[in-house]
């Protein structure tokens, strides 16, 4: 079988490629995560972790990465200095909150860079965690250094990080449509409800009754009301762009789908500001941001299209009755909403091509 | 075969049933029309029409519903004088709007009464209907005296009509859980925006590409921004129990189900106005509602415990963050938006028990 | 709420109603059994048992049944005595295989007639159980007894019996199509294949990871190669109608709809048999079946038609290239490949009329 | 935009790709193609065709590809001369059989080579197209010269060809599994039955009712039986393995997903073959092959680990109770079925690495 040849004569050579861990791979987000380095160029796969999967290969956990250039690698359990030991040089961490900070500590005590999934890194205020995920922060000295990995708006402070709080799906679909509004002081903070559709992937992979196919199959709901807890990073990064405290409904649903966010954002303008500005403000942000798709007034933003790839799509309307702007986007939730965007974060901080291993459709 | 002798044992005798017509028969919501009169205990089906289908059997167009007793009926076309010569003494109407109207203006002068599940008579005024349905009104004559059939709301003023518009799909899910709130001065008007989320047969069943299972499986999009044209209905009924002209946001999607409609609507509570008034007015209003199912603080209404009947499930909750009542409300369109109750109004019009032939689970 | 009043009316009296129990009601055959036995005309629902949702109400564990007459009915545990105090003359059993059979043992002592769902009466061999189901029949005393309940070929063993053996969901599929053509001498035993295709729902309500939306969703695989235990009880029958011992290939695979099995069954025909024979086969055999549907030579059965009833479509084709029958048939496995089948067998056991609370559609 | 600079650095250099036009690509398979061909290294895609969509850009038509690098390109109407002029060196067919023959005449004598994707090239027979597709040959003299694109069974006659039939889907998934154990002389030719169960795809984007979402959603069914187009290359096929005519039963089926082919193909195992003889044919055939992925003895293949991929997942099983095998293939129906094999077969005529803008999981 001569894959491997003919895979290395497209890739960067073997020695320049990155050494990449995965720490807590069995999931969904690691699965996704695995899809994409198995085939990013510059990426060489030296760990992968799982407690429940270790001693097996990729493959035989994900039989659809079978044949892949690094299909063969072997689970281990998530040990720092067996991870270190692997050479890598950089981790994605898909793990639970609470569990992600403590190993992460450790990594970037051995040198490692840290992509982080989970989002004991998002929150700048370890009172917030706290009130939101209902215990102590288990690393708050961290939270100072960790960026917000949003890469459309702090690109700078991503290629310096050593430690990257990649954020949750949700809040990428809510911020992105929103941010460059309430910078420009188009729209009114206190207005703001975003109702969101998420496919069934982002519940993870664990045995639940409530996720079984005939339970969610022909099922259509809302859950997590009132105060989701993605609601605090999402209102964290609203207010240091409205440069006011910012509170905003937050209404999610889960539809039968298996992978996919559509949001759909109203608030109302501020006095003022016209429609056009609307258009103009999203231009202003995103006109050459390789991973946001502007489709304009009127455009209705649909999963279909974005689906296993790391676009968002953002249309927008405006509607004179009410003088409230809608702002509808989509994304794949496991996707630019987790794995998509941790890589475009680590195509930042390596100093690769933004679109580097991102560009599939 | 002995299923006719059986059926008949159970239903009432054949001459004690009501001659009933269906014009328009062939589409999702003649279907559903089909499915419950087919078994209703005081029906007889004497008419189904459809200009495509003319001359099969139900049982040919619906295979479905081979071996239902009535299931041998042909299809005819839809001829007011024929019609009337079946011996109906009612007629259901599940036409494009527009069309509507003239059959039943017909069908009224040959002494039936009418159930029209299009958009024709749901408007009081004229104007409005042309405004959002682009086409003068075509019997403004007769919107004087048709009845907006929410068997709910207005109980007497169904059981004495001659001819009842039955609400559309998205308001049902709108209004009945916004009415009772808007009657008891609970919520600023000003601040409802409602976000609906509808399975695929409320698109019709025509061949359009948009409707083929590859286009809306694995999709989630929002359409028909910002001006849907159920808004006219919807707000010339939540204006009704205002007492003020309201003007709201309405956020229809299309999700990858068959059936169902799901609405997530927000509301500032006024000043004065307690969370607990909320569930309080509710109970008030539905206690007694032989369809309505609430379910209470908390309760996150679920498109899969509705489909196929003709309950429609409410619950709610309070956000302190944004002072906010969020409604969550799960029907299906085909039933309670459609098909189920226009039954529903048929039984309050005849005298008979408000659940005959709709308690299926 | 005046529901009750208007459902006893067209009710039998309550007082000559049927006492029944249904044992292990929490999974999707016991949903489905609740379901039917709601709102069946002859029924008095006394006892449901599960021991993990006891204490809890019907319309509590599934919120579909909320406001169905009996749904306040509250969950025990599977007790023989509290189940025979609740003046149950039949109990329905939805449990496990090894499990059904000492709790259908203890419920016949205490005078109950018995419809167990489980695999345990279905063969009339305990060696051949032990086979395939890897443990000693735990009754086999009581196998003598039992009546494998196929309403359609043993009517007057099911009015009689004490205990009837409903058959599982593939085998019901397969055997009505081809019992007939056996009995006919129309086809060649050693050639017959049975491919099926079956919803979720058939791997029961249980937390397992191969069963979540996102594992069957956009998926199709065959499993239970090549030996699946239903084999036991189909080559059974098989072998009965045919008078000669019957092995055949039978193909089970898993696609994702909630519910519904589609099996298509090829079969040399024998040599002088005649193609047209097929069809009259059929037709004498079913022609007067409340629940079996002739679609006719070219017939393709679709599960869409049949799920949440009662009936068994059945088409056929011929192949005059491979001198081959080609059986299609679709039900839905909770509806006559398990709860409704099972409600058959209650109607004829009771003298009721058969379609008696199954007419559905 | 930065995206055309960083895709350009990975990719050849502009010049030595391969002038590539597709032709009729606005239905599935066209969308299928386009996907590959926009990202594969070593092709430059000059034309796109398509009456209905001629003006519009590929993004416009299919948003999903919108900021890929050639997503401007504009579709314009399928003339030979247009086409040749773009500079194209070869074409991709995706047209319906009938209308691709006259094209591919008219491309092939302006120096184009062709892979045609319809089925005007498959047979070798022109008096079996005529029997099959209802109408003679469009063009019998090339069927001398156009070579059954199979990449795995003709690797040499491809690399040379002129002019590539590219096989079906259904064939794909039936003979890649039994061709090796026909050459092998391990099964009875008479004895072979296929079952496919098929994705929704298959049937094309074109609006009729038969494909819409609530008539393929919650369904499955047979179709095209006894005798399905596909019936004669799979045969054409299987006999030249065979060495004599061989005649097959298959049984396609369509199943609510977009994408996939699961088929189980059974046959009896000749007198003196052991089933260890079967895992060694297969291992024989396909053990180097890129896009052959072997599950062994009892591997169930899955849809979901083949679905956007080129590759075909193939397990087997014996039955000693019938002496059959069982195999058992899944693929992408638009992936190894059509679009991706077609562009192994484009790889192969142009000299590149087999796995060349294939490798994506």
């Amino acid at each position: 079988m001569q894959i491997g040849k003919h895979v290395k004569s497209w890739h960067f050579k073997s020695m320049n490629r990155i050494q990449t861990a995965i720490v807590g791979a069995s999931g969904y987000t690691g699965m996704e995560l695995i899809r994409l380095l198995l085939t990013h160029p510059a990426v060489e796969l030296t760990a992968v972790t799982s407690r429940q999967e270790m001693g097996k290969s990729i493959a035989a956990v994900f039989p659809r990465f079978q044949k892949a250039p690094a299909a063969t690698l072997t689970f281990i359990a998530p040990d720092p200095d067996t991870i270190a030991a692997t050479g890598a040089k950089v981790a994605f961490l898909a793990l639970p909150h609470g569990v992600a900070a403590e190993i992460a500590r450790a990594l970037l005590e051995r040198g490692l860079r840290v992509i982080d999934l989970s989002a004991d890194f998002r929150l700048r205020d370890a009172a917030v965690y706290e009130e939101f995920y209902g215990h102590p922060h288990p690393a708050p000295d961290l939270l100072q250094e960790a960026v917000y990995g949003l890469p459309e708006i702090r690109t700078p402070e991503i290629q310096a990080a050593r430690l990257v709080a990649s954020p949750g799906c949700y809040p990428t679909s809510i911020l992105l449509p929103l941010l460059p509004l309430l910078q420009e002081n188009l729209i009114d903070p206190e207005t703001i409800a975003a109702n969101s559709m998420s496919g069934v992937s982002g519940a993870g992979r664990k045995a639940d009754l409530d996720y079984l196919f005939c339970e969610c199959n022909e099922s259509a709901r809302a859950y997590g009301i009132p105060k989701h807890r993605h609601l605090s990073e999402i209102e964290q990064e609203l207010s240091l762009a409205a440069r006011q405290k910012v509170t905003i409904s937050f209404l999610p649903h889960l539809i039968p789908v298996n992978a996919g966010i559509v949001t759909t954002t109203t608030a109302k303008l501020l006095p003022g500001a016209s429609p056009a500005a609307i258009g103009a403000a999203l231009e202003k942000a995103y006109a050459t941001a390789p991973f946001v798709r502007l489709l304009g007034q009127g455009g209705c933003a649909d999963t279909k299209n974005v689906t296993r790839t790391n676009f968002i799509d953002i249309g927008w309307q405006y509607d004179p009755r009410t003088h409230r702007v809608i702002l509808m986007s989509a994304e794949d939730n496991l996707g630019k909403g987790a794995g998509g965007q941790a890589v475009q974060s680590f195509n930042l901080m390596f100093g690769l091509n933004p679109t580097d291993g991102l560009l599939n459709f």
